[in-house]
């Protein structure tokens, strides 16, 4: 691209931003929040004393000096023998003084812009951003009422609610797996979609050099950006699981590698399940998790110093009559929060997630899916995974499920808003109270006038109606009411625009790599 | 009573507190985690500022002082004429000086006894206490399958949950109203059940001076005390609601006076819906709350200096669109969190409640009720009302509902105990991450063993099978499997041991209560 090239994208895409905002304030399926950065004003819950982060941090210390983590990848392990590190075969031991100043080179916070700049987004800091559910092998919906293998429709149609909702500020992983498409390509069809459907950020899975390289490449293009403005700064992310315990293994680490050398987004985190693939107790869990997780962030450093890395944590407990995952539980968030603590302690930012074990959007899915969500509210968390549309422990993505956690996300959006506990002189509102006196109400006073249309969260969701009037409107439960906010967002979804250039050489990009067979598999 | 017949009286009890724990170990429908008083180990959330909180303080001074509160009651005029304040028919002004000298007299925490001594309550400092859903007047579960009015036998069997959960630390107001009882002897029909049924701390109803009376005579009778013993420490308590704006009503007023010259507990909770009784702003509707809660407890210490005051909120916000109450909105979270700042301020106990304004036990039901929960547990409340049981703003009791609610509190409990981040070295178990190593899984070593049994909660409620399990087991949502654990409760139910002698005594006063007409009504 010239320079006049580049500044004709840049147009195109401005003038797309703007339209993409005018078509959503178009929207009328429901009425939601606007898109917005929520900064979370609260002080963390810190369960750690100042004495317990000392413990912890020594005990990650000691994992990564004494036991090591295994790196399933030889550049990566050259790369830390050289920085000092002691290598056995795979085996890797690194010293605090090299972790330490490793992970200070980490910014504490950075951005991330997609395709449309008015959705970048900042990591760090007290905000605290959601995304969709990520990487189900099944979906659910209350049509087909029972669980099935995902399709591109299914992704597709969840991919629309990740635009729809201004409360999800980022569209993970593929929100289904597209079962229906052959693995070689699916990475090609699913980000076509989601670039086309979506302009926020997205994310590329660590499955192979093939699969990373083309994500990139059509962020690139879908951004309308050369390969120095896309190296300039991150545009999308990967996020990378340690096969726990204490082990990276080789497709996540050249993913890792492949997005820290070009600066973009590096999440790691650990799925340290207390009592199976980590101690069973949480200090225990956590203690590995930060030292599988730092290991990863090293990496990154040596590869890029400054490369921005966040740490995840994904430490919950087992069942342990069955050794089925649990998620939601009070050692999930206990072990969410301790590990918010060790993320400020080491500066980075921090991802956590939405998540329960039921497997349909009942009760438990709500009270499982609350208490991981406040428990990122609470730790200091600043991206949210899986945030919307997950069941059975991440196997099944449903979208009454997805259009559930919106409202729940709007009202912690809301809850965040300084404007509830304002105490000026027309907050406390004395003289009005004196004017109504002890015979009146409220609803007709000036006061009130002036303000009630913007004085209260709004759901569009909750059912505030009387029983009686619920009964009559068909006595419908939450999820059948989900169900229909779901068709009607399909019914009216228009995806945010993009220049039909660029929609051109995305797909003839799309074409060009099925052509030339895609990523390599073994089937 | 005889001191011999007294001694005996207690001996019986005392056994009788044994074997109810006997017969409680004895259950079994669900393994449940055993009763104890949580302490909320967290520092409370504080949206408020140091200047905020004197800024809402001086809001609530000023209404006390410059616009009054009516006391519709003359007796109660009189004491606070006598103590002071500028009375104008029943409006009264009380200046601040007054208002801090008393409420400093109250005590910042006190215990409550009832009939079984292993269930007393310590009420403040960061104790958090639940309660079962009181008042109201419907009844919904899933074989009705539709609002009917409350009765007694409903009642009873919500009383027998009431007593079967641990979880449970006190027995509210009725917890459905029993329409079918005429209002004159309703109080010794469900007083008769309460007491007989469960052997934890109860409530009268302030409405009239009869009912409250027959109320402690029935508790003093239940517990096998003299009126001297009766008198020496709080046994049971009352709630009083303000008739918002800025009122007080005369037999709210008149049992207030009548718990607190006996020394037993007074709750005062406003009912402040901002934009209705409240202003519109919450910091309004707080300081309103405020001014007329201190009001009461002002009054309270006047009748007996250090009588046992909590003050309780109930600020939430109305659908500006139908003004119908909504609750648990961010909105209701804000200002229990504000109250919580301001009683810790005036040195008082607090009270908030779990709430909801679904109609039936499904997603939503759940996220209003999280909201509040978690607004309690963040705004350090010592007690709960209606953390069981509560639907369509109260107007509605649900066996379900209860169930799933215990499910909740039961995880809340656990979430408070600070075994969980531990971070002792066997906590942090780094010898046994070593001995495990990259390849190994922690199922079978001597750590987990050692500390599998009890590591992790275990739900009663939460179905944590996969997908084709659950299916396979009916694919029962979370209401229907409440409502079978509802009544596989019910079948096993056995009341707590109490001594015939004082059954008969109860049953006696019941008759002779009866007989009299009870407490007269209009009607």
């Amino acid at each position: 691209m010239t320079v006049a090239e580049q500044q004709d994208a840049k147009k195109r895409r401005r003038a797309g931003g703007r339209a993409g905002h005018d078509a959503r304030r178009g929207h009328s399926a429901i009425e939601q929040k606007p898109w917005v950065l929520p900064r979370n004003p609260d002080r963390p819950t810190e369960p750690l004393s100042a004495e317990g982060v000392a413990r912890l941090h020594e005990a990650a210390m000691r994992i990564l000096e004494e036991i090591g983590i295994e790196f399933l990848h030889p550049e990566a392990v050259d790369i830390l023998r050289k920085a000092g590190c002691i290598v056995s075969g795979t085996n890797v031991r690194m010293g605090r003084d090299l972790v330490m100043a490793q992970v200070a080179l980490a910014p504490r916070s950075f951005t991330m812009t997609p395709r449309n700049p008015d959705r970048t987004l900042l990591i760090g800091e007290n905000v605290i951003l959601f995304g969709n559910v990520s990487s189900p092998p099944n979906y659910w919906d209350l049509e087909i009422g029972r669980k099935v293998a995902g399709t591109r429709e299914q992704c597709a149609n969840l991919l629309r609610l990740t635009q729809y909702f201004d409360c999800i500020h980022f569209a993970g992983g593929y929100p289904v797996e597209p079962v229906d498409v052959h693995p070689s390509v699916r990475h090609l069809d699913v980000l076509f979609d989601k670039l086309t459907l979506t302009d926020k950020v997205v994310h590329a899975y660590s499955l192979g050099p093939e699969r990373v390289e083309d994500v990139m490449e059509m962020v690139r293009i879908a951004g309308g950006l050369s390969h120095e403005e896309f190296d300039a700064t991150p545009r999308m992310y990967t996020n990378i699981n340690s096969t726990s315990p204490l082990k990276h293994d080789e497709p996540m680490l050249d993913g890792w590698m492949r997005h820290a050398r070009r600066g973009q987004g590096c999440i790691v985190t650990p799925f340290t399940l207390a009592g199976a693939m980590a101690p069973v107790t949480m200090a225990g869990a956590v203690a590995q998790s930060l030292a599988e997780a730092l290991a990863a962030v090293v990496l990154a450093q040596l590869v890029r110093p400054g490369a921005p890395c966040v740490i995840g944590t994904f430490t919950s407990n087992v069942d342990m009559k069955s050794g089925a995952p649990a998620f939601g539980t009070p050692e999930y968030m206990r072990a969410t929060q301790m590990t918010g603590q060790m993320a400020r302690f080491y500066g980075l930012p921090m991802r956590s997630s939405g998540v329960c074990a039921a497997n349909v959007p009942d009760g438990q899915a709500i009270w499982e899916t609350e208490h991981s969500l406040w428990a990122a509210m609470q730790s200091g968390t600043n991206m949210v995974y899986h945030a919307a549309g997950w069941l059975e422990g991440g196997l099944i993505a449903s979208p009454e499920k997805f259009v559930m956690d919106c409202e729940i996300l709007n009202q912690l959006i809301r809850y965040m808003e300084p404007a509830i506990w304002d105490t000026s002189d027309e907050a406390l509102a004395v003289d009005t109270i004196a004017e109504v006196g002890p015979h009146g109400h409220f609803f007709g006073c000036q006061h009130t006038q002036d303000r009630y249309a913007t004085a209260f969260y709004q759901p569009f969701l909750s059912d505030w109606k009387n029983y009686e009037a619920w009964e009559a409107a068909g006595a419908v439960w939450t999820a059948e009411r989900a169900h229909v906010v779901y068709k009607r967002i399909l019914a009216e979804f228009q995806p945010p625009p993009m220049d039909p250039a660029i929609r051109d050489e995305l797909a003839a990009f799309v074409a060009k790599r099925k052509e030339e067979g895609g990523a390599p598999t073994d089937f």
